[in-house]
């Protein structure tokens, strides 16, 4: 049985019809990925969110920052992981293995990042990532201090903290709207 | 022993060296509310971030809906609760309170929206966010449809995604900084 | 739409048909509160089980104890939390904020006990209280000794267990009633 | 290596110095039973606590009601079982054998009540009574209608509720003082 | 109303239609116990599979281990407790009783674990039994270095996870099947 | 930091010293996969348990039986999916993609399986064994007449719910032994 095809269950309006800067990001996609993310095409639902969107993700993600855009993506992975979220693991798994060149690290950053071998401070990171995502509440001083033990400074806290954040709320948006990751990042980096 | 007053356990930035549009927002939260709420303080201290994070917070909020703006506040406090994050229930409590003119609302929102006599759709939409928030991996077509057969639209689903979405990512950087809400929210409509 | 005026799902008898004992108490409620709390008319369904609820509340909350009536409020309010009981959270919150001059504390009890400022003693109480509540299995010789390190005796720990045990005896006779809070209780002691 | 033979870790007063009252409950016990329950003597720290206490567990489980005694033995088991509290379960579990006459009914109770042969209106009280145990926040109309639907009167519901209530008070007292049951428990009532 | 006296929900063949080696091992189970176990007669529907069954069970529970037989029972009883198996509770609860004598122990292990009064390493083996049992994906190296500290070897630590294994698979095959436990178990061994 | 290349952290003997029957599954591995897979050196630290394990493994995946050897598969990562087991992730990840030549469907599996578009027979095949995974007591009846329904036999349900035991053992081995994954399963079948 052929697996889903659809964007999203909530409908896709044609990229034709969306404003000129939008069309210039559905352009700039194509050129550099050869396709646009699902994310951006299902999001374009309500275009000013998904403008807002878009800085938000480029500035946690891409933007300078005390932590790398591989620890970055690794802990997109294991917020993920937590939500069990299949469009942000599989874009995101994907990221973790073309920025690392380790298509293992990307696994077990999906299944269990703590049989990974990480050094104390990607560890605790993983560990801070796990524990904000499903048990926010128990989050105290011990936590940071934990961070600041390992060398991340406030703002690498900040930076850490953020972008757990924003992946509970992308996992959500894709679970809300059963968005299905495009096929190409199935094949992104798997041969090391 | 005297509650708390910090802002963020990441400390703040002193406001006057804040550039020129995040001054005027400062200005104009002060013309407006009497006071700057904490989360733009805490959010200053990566102040294209706090850019971000207002515009994205404009929208969800505050943008042409079909849902009001109350029951994107009742969802903000819903979320909240299942997250127990102290910051979003004491300021949207505040804007159940103010938005309703009902304070008790406000209460059972945050304490168990279970108690609260509700029509169909609203109660639909706050099992949904409740859903979304604890256990989004099990949301599915079934509970899509439960939201079209009280009469939300597609983009209705879509902008209370968001909402839910939005203040997971919220209540997770309050969690993560210790924010402490403005003391004025605790007055703010108290009688009714 | 008007929040839920009933006190009691199962129905609530008329008081005037309450012998003369449950009258009198009636009357001093009247007089000192200028109400009755609803738990009484819902559990005068059944006058003797009335009967036997007042006394145990009585010793329980306000009898001589190495707790002050502060802190054994404050521990009603966060097993309240923890099980999320509508009533309770509303009443006793209200005592909290009565007794501690201080309506942020209620509000911190209420939502997240974690992020206000206690001393040590408080503190391993309220953890106590948590973990008693939600994982009643899991306490163990530690638990008890982390009390008596912070200057409880064996008698105190007998009170903050029954403190403790109560309030989940009270919160889900709150709950398989659908008990509702008097009005009144919203209003007591907001401002400071 | 022998088990444990304390009766609770807080200690037990010696019964000769306790007021007349209560040394005739224990010669009462010993006449009629051949011991004094260990609940007695360990709540005996706290006079007038054990006195509200066993006028409370009479009314509970003794008194008039569309309960019989042994379905009210078998909610204080299955709550006793939810919240894996070893006195309950040993003193209760008894008290099923004995009242049935059906040890494995007994065991049933305190393994996983749904293995057993129950008729629909036991199946209903036990299924609420572990669903006010484990999470009274989502008990709602629904629950009620359904106790009603299987014959329960609005009396028999309150009377339901307090039985379950009074075990999440006393599993817990057991819990918090590691309250351990007199060996002649385990000897009542074995061999059908 | 009499308790259930099914074998298997999914049935169970005629015994004396079975192969030789089998009918071999009715007639010695008849000849040592009394009673074919309703496992091997439930697991019978499938006769390769009942002897693969079969000849696991035999080497985690009766081999040479450095872990004793009763230790490997607590074992099986402790897990079946966290997982609520009816018929593992009975039939091992009862092979604890056999083993050790003290039919206390067999209760506290089918009920909580947590009170009996152990030595270190049979405490740690517990706690590693549960943890493994409810949350596997957190077992760690700290797991295994505490089981090294109280004395265990690689090998000892290899048939404690076999242990725990292969009861977290035949608690899932009572469960499946609704398998009953024969009434003998109840019997055995009951007074000390 | 390159990735763990360990087998079981209780260590692994010498393949030359075992007994010929499992150096002969050794060659025959080599033959047929070029490798030996993890799993079967880890448990040679205990050859008679490797004996009995590969038995139950090739009766429960490869024997004949109502559901497919895809069927068996699926089954397989989804309980590993709630057991978060990396090992048979991996493993059985790939087998999933080899027998169905889809890899997304082996993602969707090890990620999230209610996102795959499956019938309803497979679709309740597998609600079943995350059932019988994490919440085993709550299997009944229903559950059991909903695999009839949808044209499981007796037999059919059977060899599910050993599929879905037997890889409770297998998580909880490769867990506690912190079992690694041959290097060879990630390459199988990615591109399709």
């Amino acid at each position: 049985m052929p697996q889903p095809d659809h964007i999203s269950k909530l409908g896709v309006p044609d990229p034709d019809g969306l404003d000129d800067d939008l069309r210039a990001v559905w352009r700039k996609c194509l050129d550099k990925l050869g396709f646009v993310p699902n994310v951006y095409s299902a999001y374009s639902l309500k275009p000013q969110r998904l403008r807002n969107f878009m800085a938000m993700y480029n500035e946690v993600m891409l933007s300078e920052s005390g932590l790398s855009k591989l620890e970055r993506e690794m802990v997109a992975v294991v917020v993920s992981s937590a939500n069990r979220c299949y469009y942000c693991l599989v874009a995101h798994g994907a990221a973790v293995r073309l920025l690392s060149g380790d298509p293992e690290l990307g696994e077990m950053m999906a299944h269990n990042y703590r049989v990974a071998k990480l050094d104390r401070r990607q560890r605790a990171m993983l560990d801070f990532a796990w524990k904000l995502t499903t048990t926010p509440w128990l989050v105290d001083d011990a936590d940071r201090d934990g961070l600041r033990a390992v060398g991340l400074t406030e703002t690498d806290i900040f930076d850490l903290a953020e972008t757990v954040a924003f992946f509970n709320l992308s996992n959500r948006m894709a679970s809300a709207t059963d968005m299905m990751p495009n096929h190409e990042y199935h094949c992104l980096e798997r041969s090391n």
